[in-house]
């Protein structure tokens, strides 16, 4: 299922794994000129969709110079390719019927493997990952160093080639105050802290992104232990700060939970970053038990509100046209 | 039916005559101790209450020393007496039945005679207390003198003792700037612009008192006229700022509407401010049918939601837990 379909009512709102992998023998993908990517990612492509693992049966290729760009923006949206990946038209991406896989070709490195599940499943993704990981490898072989590991376009990836992450929803630490707290104590443990839509993002709607800063001198076993520990700090605390703002002031958190409940079921007009706050709000409501409404998912909501969704039902409209859609759509989907 | 029962879908929310009248040959209530003043509250109020006019059975007075802190509140909420006469211990007050006439006793004058009634009806209401006047005078003769007119405790009431006002609510005039021009205009005519609460009150939920600001030197019909016809021309003036609004910001015009009907609907905290914003926004809406909800009375529930209200039924409950209640009352009528 994807990701965002599966009504999570936990903290943790989802799990990516994401393993960065070169062809033994090639150059980096930068070193390319179009004409090289071009028959590269095909080579890559058919390696992929052609092996006989299971896996391969469920899976598509989208080529980057075969979509629209609005296209490109939900695969974003979606978290299936990179900002970098979309504003490029060379190489493409395999996904798999589910959209839990989707393998990036021709992204900074040859092949972009990832796992993206709902939830906190860090081992979960990690073995799915690690076995996209061997069939491919078996078809292709992997630029491998027995000192350095996994080689990678970039050396901060060298190594495992892994990043882990787990989305975070935090309002609780956000209400407190804590969250920047919170923040520097991960960052001192190794632990990169990014908004929803990675570097350079803000936290919209009290979502933050943790992973594992380091991909060198630990196993990937290793690696998702750790940011699972800290992870599940994290969550501890969120809890807590729950606990606390439900003790010391139930009156003005019910207060914002029903507001903004309020608005999105009647507004006429809500930006994605006001969409994803009042929706933070709301779930948090939800599972704090302060508010009883079944079927409303707010991570679904939340994507399929951006942008690129929007335009591609509604056409190339502007932002304050997008607006008003985005307030029909939640006001549809909460009328329910 | 109280004025604020008559659900009014006009601009002007209630019209408002006031007489000061005083008795003959005595002094100003200022110069009059305590025992005076107990004396001649008796006198007047037996001289109205047992009237063989037909206005008089329908007749009741409340004494200021006979009712608790929150009941003279609510009778101020009603605007059936004035700030200072609640914050008084002498005089007392005569309502009708349908509370549209008040006669104050030993406010700063010895009788302020006044009627209040929904929508705009200034000769309708003048007649009334006109009426009421001719009743109180055939029995205890009025302080009066050929040149002045009517003797009132301060020069700026005397000759007719008239002050005509009328509320009027100006959201779209509010919302475009132009209510500060207008304000200054009126005053350019003579007419004293104030907020919800008389006299140094602020224009809490766009609504605005027009009145007459000289007594002398123009018949009370000649007043009535006048201030009609500017009350008249702010009201074209704030159905032109609709239409404006209506054509030039359809969208954030509803989406403003909207989200006060929602916040309306689902807050858990409301302050008395906030409220009069709130309601005066869906008022708005309502009278423009940008909004489609039958049966909300937005006057009303700005008067009910009023501390001493909120107090009479829930008890002397602090100001957090009265914008508590405020917001159960508003939900309820909401959901009605």
């Amino acid at each position: 299922m994807l990701w965002y379909k599966e009504n999570n009512s936990g903290t943790a709102q989802s799990t990516r794994i994401r393993l960065a992998r070169n062809i033994r023998n090639t150059p980096f993908p930068q070193k390319l000129d179009d004409n090289e990517k071009r028959e590269l990612t095909e080579k890559i492509k058919n390696a992929v969709m052609n092996g006989n693992s299971a896996l391969a049966k469920n899976f598509s290729y989208i080529g980057m110079n075969e979509i629209s760009e609005n296209e490109k923006l939900i695969l974003c949206e979606k978290h299936l390719i990179s900002r970098e990946m979309a504003a490029s038209r060379n190489g493409g991406v395999i996904t798999d019927k589910d959209e839990n896989i989707s393998i990036m070709i021709m992204e900074e490195d040859h092949i972009r493997i990832q796992i993206i599940k709902s939830g906190l499943c860090l081992d979960e993704a990690y073995g799915i990952a690690d076995k996209v990981d061997d069939v491919i490898n078996e078809s292709l072989g992997y630029a491998y160093d027995e000192e350095f590991g996994y080689l990678t376009s970039c050396p901060t990836n060298t190594g495992t080639g892994m990043r882990a992450s787990v989305m975070l929803h935090l309002p609780a630490l956000v209400m407190t105050g804590r969250i920047d707290s919170i923040i520097n104590s991960a960052n001192q443990l190794g632990i990169t802290v990014r908004g929803l839509y990675g570097e350079g993002s803000k936290g919209a709607g009290a979502l933050y992104q943790f992973s594992n800063r380091v991909t060198l001198g630990a196993g990937e076993t290793e690696i998702c232990g750790k940011l699972g520990s800290i992870v599940n700090q994290i969550i501890d605390k969120e809890k807590a700060a729950r606990e606390y703002i439900g003790k010391e002031m139930p009156n003005s958190l019910d207060d914002v939970v029903w507001r903004s409940y309020g608005i999105l079921k009647y507004a006429r007009s809500i930006s994605s970053d006001e969409a994803k706050k009042l929706l933070s709000d709301v779930k948090l409501g939800i599972d704090m038990g302060i508010i009883n409404v079944s079927g409303i998912n707010t991570a679904e909501l939340s994507v399929i509100t951006e942008p690129g969704f929007i335009m591609s039902s509604a056409g190339n409209i502007s932002p304050a046209e997008r607006d008003r859609k985005r307030s029909e759509i939640i006001r549809e989907a909460l009328n329910k």
